[in-house]
C-alpha cells in the first residue's frame, strides 16, 4: 500500500483524529449533581462576578481554537473549510500530543474578512488562546491584526510566525557555526508573499543584517511597480543598496538565502555567487528551490528545508506547542514580538554548542524539550510585561 | 462540606470537564507523516471532491457543538457567555457519558439574534449537530429556525424540545396507568412561555386531547389582549371552549396538569377541581408547582416533578443523548417532529407494561436501555423521510 492509501486508510479508521472525554465522573445522581444541576449552578455564579475565574472552574485555560476558513490549506490551496478538517483536526492532534493543550478545529464557511472577524471575536470567549491557520494572504494579515485588537486572548497566525520563528532558530546556529556574526549580514529572500515577509521583519528585528525581498517580479525596493502595499511599506526598510533586479542579483554576496516560493528556481551558479560559506534555507514544498546535495555541492555551509527527510527542517511543531503552552501559562493576552524572539532563541538553544554541526542546527521535531524550553521562554518574556 | 463548596472545589480540581486526546498516534515522523503532512493531503482532497466524505475522514459524523449565549442558564437568567460554559461543559459531558458523543462546548458573546445565527452557521460545517443550549426566548424560535433552515446538519434547541419529549412520554404511561386512553382530554399548562408551549404542540401532535395554556396573566385564548405573537398561533388551535380566567378556571375538570411556571401557584383546591385520578407534572425548579405529597394527598394518581429526589423525573437526559445519537448515525439533516414523537414513545416503553406504578411512569436517567431504544426509534423515523 503506498503511502497515500495508507492515510487514506488511517483517516477512514479514525473517523476523526481527535475525541472529546469527560473528566467528570458521571455514573450516578449524586455526580450528576455536582457535574450538572444543580451543582454547576455554583461555578457559574462565581464566573459571573469574576470571569477570571473562568481559567479556574472551566477548562479556557487550556483550550485552544484551531481555526480556518480552508483557502490556503497546506500546498492545496483554497479547498474550502469541509476539506480542510482534516489538517486543522491534525493540528489540534499536535497541540495535545506534544504540548497537552485541549484543541478545538473549527472551519468557517465565509471568505468576507469581516465575517470571519466577526465570527471568531463571537466564540472566542470559549477559549484561552486562538490558532489561526491556512488562512490565505492578504486577507490573513487584517484578520489577524483585527482579532489580536478584538480579543482578550492571544491570536496567532502559525503560518506567518511559526516558520519565521523556526528560520531564525536555524540561523542563530547556523551564523555562529559558519564564524559570522549577526548586525551585518546580507540575507536575501526569495518569496516576497505573508511568509517571505514575516520572515524578514523577524530578521530585522532580531538584527542579523540587511535584506532583501525578491518576487516573481524582481526585487522589493521603494518605488517598485509591481509593490503591493504591504511590500511597499517592507520596501522602506529592507533592501538598503536598493538592488533593482532579480533574484540572481539579490543573491550575489549574500551570506544567507532564505526560499519561500517555488521548486528550482536557484541554481547552484546562484549558490556560487554568494558570500564565503553561504547559508541557504530552502523551504519551497514539496521541492525545495534548490536541493539540499546541489547546494552543498555548490559550497553552502548550512542547508535545511521543509522536508523531514533532509537534516534541518523547518518544521513548525518546534514552535506552536512551546509558544502556546507558555502563553497560556502565563495567562499572556497577547503574543508578542518579544515572545516570538523568546522562542526562537530557545529553540536555538535547545541544541548544546559543541553538538552544532551542518546538520543539525535545528532540534528534532521529537525532541522533548523543545516545547519545555519555549514554554519557559514565552512565559518568562509574558511575565515581563505583566 | 456542603453540596455547593463540594460542587466548586470539584470544578476547580477539574479545570474543567472535558479533554480533547488525539485518536492518531504521532509518536515518530512516520506516525506525523500519516496524520500530518504529507499524509492528511489525501483526506482533504477527497473531501473537496465529495464533501459528505467529511463523515468518512474526519469527526464530524460524531461531534455535536453545544451553543448559547449565556441569556437563560439553568435558572440563573441572563449570565452572560463566559458564565454559561460550566453548563455546556457539564452538557457535553453528558453528551460523551449518555451516548458518546463528541461535543464541544461553545458560547457566543453576542446577544443579538441575526449575529448569533450567523456565527452559529459559519462554523457549523465543522459539527455533525448543534445542540442549542440556554437561549432566551423568544429569540431562541427564530434562532432555531432560522438556523434549522440555514444548515445542513440537525439543530435542535433541548431546552424548548427535551422537556416536550419526556413530559409526552411520561403522560403515555401515566395515561394508561389511569384508565385513560388518548384523544379527549383535558390538559392545562401552567406557563405559557416557550416551555409550555413548545409542550402544548406535542401534546397536539399526539392527539391526547384539547390543551389550555395558561400565563400569569390569565388562559390564552383567541384574542386575549395580553398575548404575544406565539401564543396567539397557539390560541387557535388550544382551548377549544375559550376559557376565559386563571390557572383555577384552566384546572377545572382537566385530566392532566402540567407545571413549567413557578413554585406554589397550584393549591391542593386547584388539584380536587381535576378529573378523577388526575394526572400531575409539575416541574417549576427548584421547587415544584405544588409538593407531590401535597398533590397526592389530593387526589392526583400520578405526578412528576424536575427533581431528582422525588419519582418520575422530566429528567433532559433522557431525550438528548439517544436523539443525537439517532440523527448522526442516520445522518439525517433534521431532527422532524415524527423524530420526536419516536424519541418519547421509545422512552416511555423503556418501562414494560407490567411494571408501571404511579411512582414509575418514567425510566431512571441512568438506565442504559433508554438512550438505544431512543436512537434506534430516531434512526428508523429518520430512514422512513431519507
Amino acid at each position: 500500500m503506498d503511502k497515500k492509501e495508507l492515510a487514506l486508510k488511517k483517516h477512514a479508521q479514525w473517523r476523526g483524529k481527535l475525541s472529546i472525554e469527560t473528566k467528570a465522573p458521571i455514573t450516578n445522581r449524586e455526580e450528576l449533581a455536582i457535574a450538572y444541576t444543580p451543582g454547576v449552578a455554583e461555578p457559574c455564579l462565581a464566573i459571573q462576578k469574576d470571569e477570571s475565574l473562568a481559567y479556574t472552574y472551566t477548562g479556557k485555560g487550556n483550550t485552544v481554537a484551531v481555526i480556518t476558513d480552508g483557502t490556503a490549506v497546506l500546498g492545496l490551496g483554497d479547498i474550502g473549510p469541509a476539506a480542510g478538517m482534516p489538517v486543522m483536526e491534525g493540528k489540534c492532534a499536535l497541540f495535545k500530543t506534544f504540548a497537552g493543550i485541549d484543541a478545538v478545529p473549527i472551519c468557517v464557511d465565509t471568505k468576507d474578512t469581516e465575517e470571519i472577524i466577526k465570527t471568531v471575536r463571537n466564540i472566542s470567549k470559549s477559549f484561552g488562546g486562538i490558532n489561526l491557520e491556512d488562512i490565505s494572504a492578504p486577507r490573513c494579515f487584517e484578520i489577524e491584526r483585527r482579532l489580536i485588537e478584538e480579543c482578550d486572548i492571544p491570536v496567532f497566525h502559525d503560518d506567518q510566525h511559526g516558520t519565521a520563528i523556526i528560520t531564525c532558530a536555524g540561523l542563530l546556529n547556523a551564523v555562529k557555526l559558519t564564524g559570522r556574526k549577526p548586525g551585518n549580514l546580507k540575507i536575501a529572500i526569495s518569496g516576497a508573499g505573508s511568509a517571505g515577509i514575516s520572515i524578514a521583519k523577524m530578521i530585522l528585528r532580531m538584527g542579523f543584517g540587511d535584506v532583501i525581498l525578491c518576487g516573481s517580479k524582481g526585487t522589493i525596493y521603494d518605488g517598485a511597480p509591481y509593490n503591493n502595499p504591504e511590500q511597499q511599506k517592507m520596501a522602506q526598510v529592507t533592501n538598503k543598496d536598493k538592488v533593482i533586479g532579480t533574484l540572481e542579483d539579490a543573491m550575489k554576496g549574500a551570506d544567507i538565502l532564505i526560499g519561500v516560493s517555488k521548486p528550482g528556481v536557484v541554481t547552484q551558479d546562484m549558490i556560487r555567487s554568494m558570500a564565503e560559506k553561504p547559508i541557504v534555507f530552502v523551504m519551497a514544498n514539496p521541492v525545495p528551490e534548490i536541493m539540499p546535495d546541489l547546494a552543498k555541492e555548490a559550497g553552502a555551509a548550512v542547508v535545511g528545508t521543509g522536508r523531514s527527510d533532509f537534516p534541518n527542517q523547518v518544521n513548525n511543531v518546534l514552535a506552536f506547542p512551546g509558544i502556546f503552552r507558555g502563553a497560556l501559562d502565563a495567562r499572556a493576552r497577547r503574543i508578542t514580538e518579544e515572545m516570538k524572539e523568546a522562542a526562537a532563541r530557545a529553540i536555538a538553544s535547545c541544541i548544546p554548542e559543541d553538538k552544532l554541526t551542518a546538520d543539525y542546527v535545528l532540534p528534532d521535531a521529537f525532541d522533548p524539550d523543545v516545547v519545555k524550553k519555549v514554554a519557559e521562554a514565552v512565559m518568562k518574556e509574558a511575565e515581563k510585561n505583566a
